[in-house]
């Protein structure tokens, strides 16, 4: 740890460090893409001289994807996504055994979330990385001189400026990384709208990232948030899936994995005829409410669960959210129907008692239910996320000046390559096309 | 059926229309949303004055799309697009029970194939609709004057008119549907080659079309024809799938669903890891060859299980094809290995007893095995994608003049109109946007 | 063909035989086990000198079991167990190219299914073999002089014996096999009553035959049935399936394999608990009928669809019974029901429009689905069932004498012999218990 | 908590009985047939005046159970059936809160483990609860006069005794119960030794139990162990199952379901069978050490992975049991097989580098996975089984005097009633027989 990193991070106890670099490490074992990342960025510096401000979620797999960058030569800040899921030993460890500067607390109030993205705007980065948005958004609003949109604790910060310094404060990014479906919506908002101020990558939209680490990563550990936290038996449990995008498939598949009789909610009409065929029941949140036992949302929209349907449920169902802002659950809603509230029956897990008699759950306070109660994605599923971002990150650099203030792809050759190297290390090989076989595939001409 | 009718068809033997009409009125009841089409046709006259060429599977399915056409106002002429896949009782009904033109025999030597396909161009179609891009490809060789490109029996037709009336002899076509894959493949070639000489829906892009038919159908037909062609027990058996993509993923799942354990080949990277993802073993064709019970491709692409596979299978290996063109299987690599073969052991499989003493089964011939061992894809599922075919022709023609020669997608509220359609003829209801919510869809500006 | 089998065979049409032969040999090719027996019986003719009355479903699979007896030393005669199952060009062949004696007639009206049963006991047979315990039945009213509860046809030959004669009838039969779990629970039930004549292999009851026949047979075939009857798309169908025994555990299984959404039905609460674990719907018939779209019975119980459930059923629902005997389904209720039946709208596929407006669609008249639709289990499963039956025939040989007038279990050694060979031509290796692990399952000292 | 229970207990930490109550209450809310079962025991009263000595998993589930038992009148001993499986928590809680003596510590030694044994036969038991029969066979040795055979800890108490009070020792016991599927092989060959004491009931073998807790409890909580674990991706590992007993299906089923291609190893050629007919690969562990990911034990057996197989395991290869005792993983063969170990790489999880460079990670010690990693069976589940427990014993203590020294099944009235309350509990109602269809069960009577 150098004394540059102490004084820009705020960790919650520097004494888990020990602990933190264990779990690190672990999950290094089952990241080879990234391993593989990081060694060439190791020897390249593709990165060299730039500083990075991260917004993710600070686990043990992100701890991985900042050391692959800080290899590559970046002096990189890490804050955290979202209030409940910093794993305060990995913080801990990124700061004393990896010199990285982190700004992340587990059950951080708002004031300190916001305090911490401050900071990340502070370290004046040339590239961002950012899960959900929320660092993008901000420098929009300030750039658009909108500071009352802004928390008062980014406000404090950008105050400091005039509006002109302000307009032009990030025309130095290179570009941001954003790796949520969340957040690829409001980015491209934001383009519609006029107001990007810089290149963005949507990395979630690689297959080797959205088709992987939102399904099977989504999928496994949000059932795994659920039984931690709760320690019911899926089988025989009548589950809403709200969502059947690619979260929603994976999360509706492992809950049949499990023994669960999954009902899906929709908006889409295609969507929902996809669940249909899937073998899924299908029916509106209001019919749902009545019959099913669980709960959960992966919509990346707001209020999908609101107090009407809270009214309607059986006693004892259980309710929670793996999309990425907590708005999908509308506890205002679900309070104005509640007598009492008990926190904490299990951790985190906090029974409403509503004027009705019935006893309501809600799992992680309505927060990402896998970083709440569990410990997120899976390492191995995040291998190809991060690598994905790392290299996203490196083309970013590569075609500085030619991008303009717009949502781009990852380029092909990125998802090739995470995925060749993926199925490599998992022992798998597979066919290649023949010259003839490629011809075939280019031509028109042959037919019946 | 009307003079007009009798002249311009072509069919096995008329006295199967009573079979053909009922089988076509059965399929009619589980196609509701091609019904509502159909009566909205009748009344708007979409197709009227419209002479239509359409080379599609003559199934009892088929059967209510060209009804539809007609209800239209469409003078309908209807050629088989391979040559094992006519219903012949269908194709009686059709012309005398719907005043259908037909020009179809199951069964047809590639001959008669190419001359059905050389009366569908001596219609003088307006609008033509394809099932793999045989007619249009020929249609472009005729424009580009490669009349040694084409069929014989095409080119006796085509030698009619000097090479300045051929170049232009397609100038009417207002449009032309493509329905499959393989088609779509062949005909993005074409516009990449510049000689497409008119516009092309792309029907099977939109998602109505292959996220359900070539998954749930392809999945569910082919399985259904391998068991009819052979009542072999799935359960416990070894099933290659050659090829990761919607049909492949169908006939994957489905084969699970049945109890085999299945293997998938691939030549891309992320769709072999996907399979990998979803719990299915992936090798390359060579190792599956040596331990498999069933091989299946539905690849798009040619010659995916070779001469070296078939010799290195187990004795009694059954091999079929599920993919649109019929030389996803080797057969002359096979023959090459072949000591004797004897027809029809079950009707429509070859046993070919090779030298090292093994003996294989094909198939079908090699030739789409739901259609040439069972009867395609069940109604239900293509009431969808027909819907979605007749609204993209009614598409095409009032968009006339609009488009340029080259290949389109369905537009998004085709889609929409069928999904919803099709849920509500399943009696399955969803939720819908508050306007809260879909302003908080395209917002940017909230956050954590 | 002797004139001997000639004489006392009854089938339709002899010149059927050479389309018989090939699915006869097709079959044996996926019967090894039985074919290993047959070998074994050539050398030993455990049943040299025996006649031998076999009441079962006459197909392709059941013609290898004959052959086997045959080869055993048997002179066998074959009659249907169904109207509905008996394959006439198996009949045929097993007549003139194996020299078996068969009475049986597809579609044959109930005198003359007696008439044949009357065969059969007029063989003066000293094995039989049953299949629902039809046969054994008639043997027991026979000798308690029950000669008003016999079909006529039976009672014809009966009344040529003396009530003296009739009650010692059956004195020289050695014993009978059953291999339905519908049979087995009759004898069982004649077994209580103390009216048994002579003992009985309960054959379904050995975990070679029901665990495998019963669920991954009738799972596929039933699945089978109704797909070629129907041509229906079971994704997205809700698929009612009564009865969770194993034959419905492997129904429900394998329609969900193939995307249904499945409902069982139970009067059984362990067997209920089960299915809504194992992720099924559970629910009451009478509201089952409200919502679902298909319905299969599987409960070897009567009733089980009845006249108020048809008339809650929505337009279009198709029903269709897969247990034994075809009283599952309540036709006459449904015909009270009834306003109009169309027969055969599609082959063996009734329509029944309700008084109330709906369509109802029967298959295959509510007989066994699977037979009467398709061609019953597939021969790989009926390989290890009927390699049981014929290696339960030679067991009760060898106890001649030594069993009492009761129902008795297939010996162990038997259910071994039968997994083991089949693993093995499946190329299946396992474990075996090496000296140390067999003793530490026989002891009990060792501990924590 | 009365002076007596203090005195008669020894627990990891007083302090921890709030969190355990909770953990208690939580658990209860889901167990709703005991709370049943409870409700009646504290008005009826039937274990009034007995002493009971249950050795058990010291879990929140268990606690409900002893309440359940004590609420019907008994004085209860609770001790661990497991080194690891104590949650000190929920002891602490049951000695503070729901006054049960218990002697059990999470992690305890050999030597303290025996001493809880000697503590619970020194209460001298009027009915004993086992799980895995350490208990019993402690009695058994001690009866038997083989103190050579008992742990000092167990053999100091037993010494107090003259060797003719010893052999009378246990003559008061009324009965014991029985709850794993490894205990009652163990009391079977005890039976068949004609050493067994008093009766026994087998509470494994009700359909109730096993049906359920051996399947999805096992299913579900052996995966949940391994992730909570390891925090590895299920989807796309290979995953060795080895046992297809009711455990194995259920492991199997969730591995499965969760995405992983499942391998299973048998000695049993029918289980085997089972297996691959499920979709599963089957083969030897010598094979499948080779190329699988995980390994789970499930066989109730010694040994099964031993040391040839650990060395020729992949590099990373994580291996646990969840089999009863922790010798299904031969530890002492893998030790001899490595250069260095590092314990607690992850907590609990140990990694042993083998002389040939290879990393094999052991999850928990060898010990039950789902115990020592998570908390278990989920309470859902354990309702069931302890619902039935409770009511064996009441069953046990009716029958004093009438039953032999012999394992015993559970009566089928106890299994419908817990089967019946469950269901009701979940809100599924199920079909009854008819008078008509009971008779027609009944008969045999009917035919075709």
């Amino acid at each position: 740890m150098t004394t540059a990193t102490a004084a820009h991070s705020d960790i919650k106890d520097p004494n888990l460090a020990g602990v933190g670099k264990k779990r690190i490490l672990w999950a290094d074992q089952d990241m080879p893409v990234l391993a593989r990342v990081r060694e060439r960025f190791e020897k390249e510096q593709p990165l060299a001289g730039l500083r990075m401000s991260a917004c993710l979620h600070v686990t043990a797999e992100t701890a991985n994807l900042v050391r692959t960058l800080k290899a590559g030569g970046a002096d990189v800040m890490l804050i955290a996504s979202n209030p409940l899921s910093t794993q305060d030993d990995v913080a801990a460890s990124l700061v004393h055994d990896f010199d990285i500067k982190v700004n992340a607390i587990h059950g951080e109030d708002n004031n300190t979330y916001y305090k911490h993205i401050a900071a990340a705007l502070a370290f004046e980065p040339n590239i961002t990385m950012d899960d959900g948005a929320d660092l993008v958004s901000s420098m929009v609003f300030i750039a658009l001189d909108r500071l009352d949109d802004v928390h008062p604790m980014v406000r404090e910060w950008a105050a400091k400026f005039s509006a002109t310094e302000r307009k032009s404060k990030f025309d130095n990014v290179i570009g941001s990384m954003e790796e949520t479906t969340t957040g690829v919506i409001r980015l491209r908002a934001m383009e519609k709208d006029g107001v990007l101020q810089f290149p963005v990558i949507a990395v979630n939209d690689a297959a080797t990232k959205h088709m992987f680490d939102n399904r099977y990563g989504t999928g496994q550990s949000t059932l795994d948030g659920i039984i931690r936290g709760t320690n019911c038996l899926m089988a025989g449990k009548r589950v809403v899936v709200a969502g059947y995008g690619w979260c929603g498939k994976g999360v509706a598949s492992r809950a049949r994995g499990l023994g669960a009789q999954v009902i899906v909610t929709e908006v889409n009409a295609v969507a929902a005829l996809e669940a249909a065929m899937d073998g899924f029941a299908v029916m509106p949140m209001a019919e749902a409410a009545k019959v099913a036992d669980v709960f959960i949302t992966v919509t990346g929209n707001k209020h999908i669960v609101r107090r009407e349907h809270f009214a309607a449920m059986k006693d004892g169902a259980m309710v929670c959210n793996s999309g990425h802002f907590d708005v999908e659950l509308d506890l205002p809603g679900l309070q104005a129907e509640t007598a009492s509230i008990s926190r904490d029956v299990r951790p985190q897990v906090d029974e409403y008692k509503l004027h009705n008699g019935n006893r309501i759950y809600v799992i992680g306070q309505g927060r990402l239910v896998n970083l709440a109660m569990a410990e997120g994605h899976p390492p191995s599923v995040m291998d190809m996320s991060f690598a994905t971002q790392a290299m996203a990150t490196e083309y970013c650099i590569r075609q500085k000046g030619k991008l303009g203030k717009a949502v781009y792809t990852v380029p092909v050759e990125v998802e090739e390559y995470v995925a060749i190297t993926k199925l490599a290390s998992m022992g798998i090989h597979i066919d290649s096309l023949s010259d003839d076989q490629s011809k075939y595939l280019s031509g028109w001409e042959h037919g019946t």
